[in-house]
């Protein structure tokens, strides 16, 4: 019938690439009938047919039609009929998405048992007590997975019986007790679920489908997708398939086995198995299970017909397999294969070894790895064989994990630091005031803020372990203590915290060191020969330039200097900015000269030969004085206790200066560039900082390459104006020191204006580096600091955005980068461009980006392999394939 | 010689329309000279030339002989020559730029005068006196305006000359007095310039071509550039022309004449003359001018060549014309013509009667009048006559003027003004809160704050005059007094403000009402006929919209609902935020459903017939809470003051809901569409409000045409959803009242990526409103509040912006409303484009508008008539042509 949907195909009518339509399982069992493997029987339902049941909220019309005509079939095939008391068919009902979502739906195992059927498993066994285990075990699962009656109901009747008959195993109930069973837990079904058990197979098929297409549905598959980013509106496929007995006795078993070690990566076959045992024993871990070498002894040629058709799935698939399979009296059926999960270091061994044995190519080998799986080589990590009790969770926000104590202020943290203690500083959430805290600190525990939040981006930079927003901690910085639920931790106490994960541990969790291996850096290596989009790093030190550098970043695509004007220098700072007179003003520019030039050229050594983009100051200054409130209260105290003026005029002076320079919305406010139209000296000090590190270091015959950006530019005459100031301090540092340096002068993209107009300010400018960060708070009209918190969660969860744009970069903002790029290069067609916001790191990003046909990305050193494994991706078709 | 720039242009040689190359002078001399009016022989160096210089430095090469060449065939037309002892041409040096600056630069007269030219004029004349009188006159004015010496030097000489010779006018001085004074100058000039007094007439001209030139960048002349928004880079040319002389005796005569009266618009010739004086004692009213109905009597056939001098220009330029004569020994010579300033009523009517009189169009009349200038008629203005000592000088932020008693705060304001007082409402700056006092107030005066303030933008809605950031004033409110300069103001003190030009005045000035004229709305009448652009107003109350409509407005573009929240309501919006329950939250939401229906009934009322659109609740909740810092003052004092824990428990608990709420970037968090997506109760309650009046008006006959706008949308799933949740409540109320009521729903296009996806947003929206205030602060990243204060000052002094975006709009700005637009009716060509910012009332950004191709525009109620006016003249072309 030409133009009908077709809703179920047999296993031989497809095959591995129909994942969409089959699910995963269903497309495999195809693929393996289709190369000849022993398969059971059966047929697939479709996906499509399961999301026209969620349109409609009925089957589509004609469906059980099919899935009858192929039951006939089957039926045929095997020689079998549902609910014959003499040779009765059985089949399973499993679900089964494009992706895998292990455990996630619902399976229905036993099919077709009924008071006949059960009399023809007798016959045909001879085997009473398997015939009943079988149907009780069916009504039971029936009963809990189709007619939602609660498991435990089951569960205690199977306990009072073995009290009645005093046994202590489910295996030690004969024949006659399971026979009782399947009586009782037919009562069970029928008080709880409304109706008798149903008899006829027919109506147990139907209700079974339509369970497992609302299992798609359910809470925890829900959740399972919107954690991995899985689409909702895939569906699941059913697959309805001859049943084969693992439990007939000793010549049957069952078993997973995988065609290399998941862990490892090593070329070693291995598995588990137990004899005479049905697949949800081996997974419940009741029993304990024999290793697959164990079965060479027992079941040496099966174990040798095993082997083989692992070896024949992973040519075939050209992978790690991951099968299940059930012997039945002698015979080998394989039930799955999936290609199987793996550590990241089994990752890059697998892919590396396929290479040498000449499986797949090196495109495949560097497009099969998850970027984001790269991660876990390059931190610590919980110990994963340490028992670890979990005190409370937080977002997972900079990965690694760190033990120290508990302290509640960066200037405890630093102290302690100096004395050689670990501390894990533990805020309410952090501000730039924290950061030399955040240094000292072995990982950074906060009870507000969202993954982006200061304490997340600066841990992330600084390759930190941080866990933030673990909102049911109470911080309590006054008193040193914070609580969860009653449970309170007091200063010095040690805990554990886990980045990758989001947990929270009191005590000291036992890590491992992160082990990148030879295969990481081979994998890599042929990353770096396919991308054409170049990967550089965030650093504002020299160590973490040069730990960049190790990770294969080339070059620094954004030094902040803010940093350089925190911790002890702060004062200074303070000082210039309340300046009363043009003299104390430039004696402080003059005292932070000095120390930034040195700042920069530990930078300029640690990048030697490779470009260095330093951005001038960005933060508004208030951000570098007191908060206006605590000074108010703090006012208020004195007077209220009577101080004597003279004591509080000078904080009342300060607070008026502080207050005069207040804003409503400092994201909106006198910051970046503005800051250097308006107080010229100051980025006109920063400049002759780092053109004399740079003359200096040239002098010494280093190879400095100097990047001057300027941010926030939202005017070309901006740009043009603190452009033509830089030049003359750069001319002027120049004809001073004797020593020509090689610089660039160019500005941050980071204003939605400044990508509307960069024809214009392209003509001002070396390069663009573009801001994600701030492009995407002001492209949305978001702030990132209030959002996380207050409604991006809600906006996820009601799919108003389908992710975080400050994690992947939004379609809409990125078509603002686009727009820049074209604008930009129309008028400087030698225009560099970059990205230096976080999304830099971000592997679906760096795709966009380079499909936007940018220069480079830069990314916190531990993201740097990230970036240029999913650089080489974005290069590569999915199959591996150079576009 | 092809292509040699020419630098010089006979009289004869010019003509009107060469404006941009003669100066507005030059032109208008060669034009008169070229129609055939008496015009003194001369010739004009150009603009050109001026610019050149700038650029150089110097004069332009071959710029002196080619005016070397001119003055040789001037002295043979007039048969003289510079400096000759027998009969010596004298010529003026004038300056004249493309657009008028009275008064802004230099002019010398009388030059060519020496010793030996002195000689030549007394041989002409016969008249010593005026010989040596005409001789100091240009040794003065030479040593003042050419080689900058201070002026006051000269003027002493004088008085010491009439004290030593006991006279007291300086007419009284006789022939030998002068005689000494010319050598007195020359000593002086000696004394002061570094040199002899030149006495070579080509030196004396090169010297005050280049003084003229000179003039052009003087800071006065920029100053009145900046104010006037004329671009720096026209230049200014210069016209040499020969001096005739209205001091030659009784049969002498200078004076202004206008071809209709500028004050009122009657078509009555008019002007003042004084006999036997030069020019200068007209302006300089040392003498007691008469009117040129005398000069009928005294020299009727001059006056009438005179008045029929005047009908020929009015004809020929087709406006009218205001000139300058000399009557020297009976022949009338004219000096200048130009198209005479006149106030916005005399403008009206002019315009309107040269289309009754059929010398001008109906769209020449309404390309004539200046948009801005209407503002005038719409106001009270102080008397022009009264005197007024001015205390200080704010930004002039809303027009017209008031008087009223000073008060410092919201309540005291109402409770005066309920007493039936006046009062002006004067802050440091006003918020939100204080609202119902500025409704009370007949005017608003603030120390702090631009021209878009709070207090500027909430006045120019109301049609409240405002002078907003007097920051001379130190304003005290805790005291309640402010002082400027010392001088204190204390509440209850009659004070006047002017918001025409930010003038405050202590005591009571008299105003004269608004008088707007039938030629107003006729004139307004026919910009309707010619404009495309619709013209709607924002208000929020019923009085607001009645007065809209009765200046024209076609609707509603933006009714702000955030008014409806504030007074009487704000414990109950307080209750509904803070509710601890389901219940508390829900009875505040059904009270201010009640309040808010009757608020939009009467909105509906007085826009009978026409659409109104309704903007959601758009500001975040925490604006109607109270501040956290006084909040913790509050509680530290209590603290210290040793109050009982029960009375601190309860503001403690306020204050952390407070900080709860509170954010870093309040114009970038939880505000507009956000809410309504974290509080759908919230929206639902307005939508209800709106319906339900909107049908119970339809019951009662009436004809509402509801347009529900949801603010600040970002993403299409954000409208999507509410436009969702909006239709239910919409098809409720339906239901339930049984009357039928068109509505539409649509959005604010006002967050840059909205602007981007447009094209994704229109597929559910019925229009689009360009929020061009918020687009304007994200597309720059710049925040309002904080930034016209802090440095958009210096940006547009700099240059780095050429005019203040949140007045006219950008062109980045608007290339993101034209890429909205162009996106929006991409997907939906049904689609109403509006805009509701600010600029809707902005002359050029109207004109914008029209050129984008919006549906309309909607501006505060006094703007009306402006953006009516506006939106015809950028149909027409400069000439008034329609393009």
């Amino acid at each position: 019938m030409p133009g009908k949907t077709k809703y179920v195909y047999e296993f031989n009518e497809g095959s591995a690439d129909m994942k969409y339509v089959l699910g995963g399982k269903g497309a495999n069992l195809a693929e393996m009938t289709r190369i000849g493997l022993p398969v059971p029987p059966g047929f697939t339902i479709t996906t499509g047919a399961c999301n026209e049941y969620y349109q409609t909220g009925h089957f589509p019309d004609g469906l059980l039609d099919e899935v009858n005509e192929h039951l006939n079939t089957l039926q045929e095939t095997m020689g079998k009929k549902l609910g014959d008391p003499d040779d009765p068919l059985l089949v399973s009902v499993r679900s089964g998405a494009p992706f895998s979502m292990p455990g996630m739906m619902d399976t229905v195992l036993n099919l077709g048992m009924n008071d006949d059927a059960v009399r023809g498993l007798m016959k045909q066994t001879g085997n009473e007590r398997f015939a009943y285990d079988s149907y009780r075990r069916f009504v039971q699962m029936f009963g809990k997975v189709v007619l939602r009656i609660e498991g435990e109901l089951f569960e205690e009747a199977i306990n009072e019986l073995k009290a009645k008959v005093g046994v202590k195993y489910d295996t030690d109930l004969s024949a006659d007790d399971l026979k009782e069973l399947v009586e009782t837990f037919k009562g069970i079904v029928k008080a709880h679920a409304g109706m008798d058990f149903p008899t006829d197979p027919k109506q147990q098929l139907r209700l079974s489908i339509e369970a497992v297409f609302k299992s798609w549905g359910n809470k925890r598959a829900v959740d399972y997708r919107k954690l991995y980013k899985i689409p909702d509106d895939l569906g699941t496929a059913v697959s309805v398939q001859t049943m084969v007995f693992g439990n007939k006795g000793n010549t049957s078993a069952t078993g997973v086995a995988f065609s290399r070690d998941a862990a490892t990566g090593e070329n070693i076959q291995y598995g588990d198995y137990l004899v005479n045992a049905q697949g949800e024993d081996v997974v419940a871990g009741i029993r304990v299970t024999q290793s697959l070498t164990n079965m060479k002894n027992e079941m040496p040629e099966l174990a040798e017909q095993l082997f083989g058709i692992l070896i024949t799935l992973e040519k075939h698939y050209k992978d790690m397999c991951d099968t299940e399979f059930t012997i039945e009296q002698g015979k080998l059926w394989m039930l799955q294969t999936r290609i199987g999960k793996r550590t990241a270091a089994a990752a890059l061994k697998i892919a590396a070894d396929m290479v040498t044995e000449g499986l797949i190519t090196k495109n495949e080998a560097v497009q099969r790895i998850d970027p984001e799986q790269l991660d876990q080589l390059l931190h610590p990590q919980f110990d994963p064989k340490a028992k670890v009790a979990v005190l409370t969770k937080g977002l997972n926000a900079s990965p690694g994990a760190a033990v120290g104590k508990v302290v509640f202020d960066a200037e405890t943290a630093e102290e302690m630091a100096e004395k050689g203690e670990k501390v894990i500083l533990t805020r309410w959430e952090t501000t730039p005031d924290d950061l030399h805290g955040m240094v000292a600190a072995q990982g950074i525990l906060t009870s507000h803020g969202g993954k982006t939040s200061h304490a997340a981006v600066v841990a992330r930079g600084m390759g930190k372990p941080c866990v933030c927003g673990a909102d049911a901690m109470l911080v309590d910085a006054k008193n040193k203590v914070f609580s969860v639920d009653g449970t309170q931790v007091r200063e010095g106490e040690i805990i554990s915290i886990d980045g990758t994960t989001g947990r929270v541990v009191i005590g000291e969790v036992a890590l491992v060191p992160p082990t990148p291996t030879k295969e990481f850096d081979l994998i890599l290596g042929w990353a770096d020969q396919i991308r054409r989009l170049g990967v550089r790093t965030n650093a504002d030190t020299p160590e973490d330039a040069e730990k960049a550098r190790r990770f294969g970043a080339e070059g620094i695509g954004l030094c902040r200097t803010e940093h350089m004007f925190l911790g002890d220098r702060l004062p200074i700072v303070q000082q210039m900015i309340l300046a009363k007179s043009k003299e104390e003003e430039d004696d402080a520019l003059q005292k932070l000269l000095r120390v930034q030039r040195d700042d920069f050229l530990g930078i300029f050594k640690a990048m030697d030969g490779l470009p260095v983009t330093i951005r001038l100051l960005d933060p508004p200054l208030h951000e570098f004085l007191p908060n206006p409130t605590d000074l108010k209260v703090e006012i208020t105290r004195m007077e209220m206790s009577g101080a004597p003026a003279a004591e509080i005029a000078p904080k009342q002076e300060l607070l008026d200066s502080v207050e005069k320079m207040a804003e409503m919305n400092p994201m909106l406010g006198l910051r970046g560039c503005r800051l250097g139209i308006m107080h010229p000296e100051l980025y006109k000090m920063q400049v002759r900082a780092i053109m004399q590190a740079a003359c200096q270091f040239k002098k010494e015959g280093g190879n400095p390459k100097v990047e001057i950006m300027i941010p926030l530019v939202a005017i070309v005459n901006e740009l043009n104006t603190l452009r033509a100031e830089s030049e003359s301090v750069v001319a002027e540092v120049i004809a001073a020191t004797g020593v020509d340096v090689d610089y660039k002068i160019g500005t941050m993209i980071e204003i939605p204006r400044a990508a509307i107009t960069a024809d214009e300010i392209a003509t001002v400018a070396d390069f663009f580096s573009f801001g994600t960060n701030d492009l995407t708070q002001m492209a949305f009209g978001f702030s990132r600091d209030d959002i996380e918190a207050k409604f991006l969660p809600r906006y996820l969860e009601r799919k108003i955005l389908p992710r975080n744009p400050f994690e992947t970069i939004d379609e809409g903002v990125a078509k603002l980068v686009a727009m820049g790029c074209e604008n930009g290069r129309k008028t400087n067609p030698d225009l560099k461009l970059g990205v230096c916001g976080e999304h830099g790191g971000d592997p679906d990003s760096v795709k966009k980006f380079h499909e936007i046909g940018l220069t480079y990305v830069s990314c916190s050193p531990y993201r740097v392999p990230l970036a240029r494994l999913a650089a080489a991706q974005a290069v590569l078709g999915a199959d591996g394939s150079t576009a």
